[in-house]
């Protein structure tokens, strides 16, 4: 089925309202295994719409349009279709008395802008419109479905799961497309993309690969027909990345760690310099994280690493504050202080200022471990403030991650973010 | 001048992506005085992007094509176009150079797949991508200007405000068209909308007045061609708005209590429960912060609250977490440990657990203060835990911001979010 969207209203083209109706619309026309082919955005101009709807139902099966029944002058849905189908207007009795009715209920009089919106092509199939005032309606024109609804999401999603999936679903008539995500860390697009082809050559082509960039995370979406298919390909991605995948697509970093460690009864302290409180705050961001996460310590000054976590004053000034000495001095107080049992420090040069030849702009060291056992890395990304911010703070969940699952597969972070 | 988008990506027929480029670039775009003509959106396909492009440059001056630059195979701007256009693919070597640069840069090999990003079809005039491997090019086919961008927001916005608007001004013919930019915290965009009619009932035709939420503030946009009009009406709106008016249209929260105490050579120091290390990230986040912050706690449990601020035990125990007292002491103890000059301290219930009856989920006390004084308030804001967390971050720099600057007007959220 070739199914597109006509999307109206002079809103969506000016920048005042992001478009969240097609997108919601693609999520459950995706559940029934229905692509959205195309998308079209235009204004509130009555011969752009009649030429859209034209030229539109000449290119696919089902065209769903959305927005222009309401009340007002700019409501053109219907005079639309009435000219490009040749189908005078009328008023349809059913409407009108779905109108009585709502503003009866209301107590609130009829007026005659409300009541063009009962006045429809003659011979539209209506469609009930639960929780507005506008009906909805379908007619064919060129061999093409054609689906007017309501711009206001609220109406448009329960006129959906109503009445309008029933009818593509009949006309589908049961295909099952579906789509399962992972979300990716320590391997970037094009690196992914290259094992890919260099390990997985016969990737099959009823099976569609899809990549999407969420920095600093990246989701990767198998979707196909053939279920077992589908499971044999996946179990080869997934032992080909191995402990690159985080989680479920739906799921975060900070989320994956605060599960491992409620798994294992844990707790994790942070001590932040670079970052700022950014691992805390992506840790906290997940409900039910106080399970295993107690003591944050932001110590953006030298002060502040001896004031919070006791490092000597002598390494501060013998290595300086971005040095192996340091973070390692912040993840034992981050240890000592707060009786977690593990800890994850870092300290770093964000930039754009502070940067020396030694220790340029984008140097960061992280120690992380336990009381037992700190391990520490330098790594080396000259990159903007926010990307220098996230990256890194997405590479200490990494770790803490890495260290909880026991993973020992080198992440791909090291190579590419190598310090000189 | 007759403009169109053209917006390319399976993610935006899929449902996984909600377009806010083409919002963003509308926005720009009106600043320009250029209206969006229609919007097209297409998967990654080939043929489809190769008819698209023929179609849609028959049909207006200018078309920007928004995403599909990268380096997977499912990237076909370049391709189509060349397609489109019969323009042979060829290395352009500045587009090799800049890889060749970027790569160097971060000390990683340059590999085929992001060699592909420099293959574009023979004659484009190539656009600079400050913040990201792929640039941009436009070329010109039945006398329309294509101007092709990344698909990655950050990438765009700066191509367009660097280069693109540019081009388009020249095309334009300069009109002096202008916008002033301002970030308003502390009213909503409801009560502002009232505030204006109520109080600016005159408001010249000749001048555009837009808002835009940006969650948790509201930038408010004051457009039009006469300077000198403009003044006056921006200087009454200032008038009308006091203290709610933040700064500059880029500007931030955090970034405008790093000024102010920059100023005033004083320092703050953070001590966070429920937010959990968002506002020490929050000021963080801006370049410069060092001079204005050097100490964070992230007291996410009672122990830590003892361990780390010196809250009594007895505090906790009789009055709870979420608390008058225990947030004064948390203040005082940021205050002590740290010697900053001001603190903030907030504690609350986030969500969606954790309420009581006595402290339902949405409870939140803060404190913020010097040693003199130390001021405290309660609000309810019964949203979801990222609501929560953000708003009450913004809420706690705002009133950190209102201190600096000895603001005696009652901001809106104390209303808003009153507690009973």
């Amino acid at each position: 089925m070739k199914l597109q969207l006509l999307l109206t209203g002079d809103e969506l083209l000016t920048g005042d309202v992001v478009d969240t109706n097609s997108c919601w619309l693609a999520d459950r026309l995706k559940e029934q295994g229905i692509n959205i082919n195309r998308k079209t955005t235009v204004g509130d101009d009555l011969t752009t719409l009649v030429n859209e709807l034209t030229n539109l139902s000449q290119q696919c099966d089902v065209l769903i349009v959305n927005g222009g029944l309401g009340p007002t002058i700019d409501d053109l849905t219907a005079e639309a279709l009435s000219l490009a189908s040749g189908q005078p207007l009328k008023q349809h009795p059913q409407a009108v008395a779905h109108l009585e009715q709502w503003f009866q209920k209301r107590t609130i009089e009829l007026n005659s802008a409300n009541l063009k919106q009962a006045l429809l092509p003659a011979d539209v199939n209506l469609i009930h419109n639960p929780t507005g005032t506008a009906p909805g309606f379908s007619s064919i024109i060129n061999d093409c479905l054609i689906i007017c609804t309501p711009g206001v999401p609220s109406e448009l999603k329960r006129m959906y799961d109503d009445s309008i999936a029933d009818t593509l679903n009949i006309l589908q008539q049961g295909d099952c497309y579906s789509t399962e995500r992972m979300l990716v860390f320590g391997i970037g697009e094009a690196e992914l993309q290259q094992l890919i082809s260099d390990n997985l050559p016969d990737w099959p082509p009823a099976l569609n690969l899809g990549f999407r960039a969420q920095m600093p995370t990246l989701e990767l979406k198998v979707s196909g027909s053939d279920p077992a298919l589908k499971q044999v390909w996946l179990d080869k991605l997934k032992q080909l990345l191995g402990d690159n995948i985080v989680g479920p697509g739906d799921s975060n970093l900070a989320l994956e760690v605060i599960k491992q460690l409620s798994q294992q009864g844990k707790t994790v302290a942070t001590a932040e310099s670079c970052t700022g409180g950014m691992i805390g705050a992506q840790i906290t961001s997940n409900a039910g994280s106080s399970a295993a996460y107690s003591h944050g310590f932001i110590t953006y000054s030298n002060q502040a690493k001896q004031d919070m976590l006791a490092v000597s004053a002598d390494t501060l000034e013998q290595y300086g504050a971005v040095s192996e000495q340091v973070v390692q001095e912040m993840a034992r107080g981050a240890l000592s202080v707060s009786g977690s049992d593990l800890a994850v420090a870092v300290s770093g040069v964000a930039g754009p200022d502070g940067g020396s030849d030694d220790k340029p702009v984008g140097t960061v060291w992280i120690a992380w471990g336990n009381s037992e056992k700190i391990k520490t890395k330098k790594l080396f990304l000259p990159a903007s403030r926010y990307y220098f911010q996230n990256i890194i703070c997405s590479v200490c969940l990494d770790l803490i991650r890495r260290e909880l699952i026991g993973s020992e597969q080198r992440p791909n972070y090291f190579n590419r973010y190598q310090a000189k």
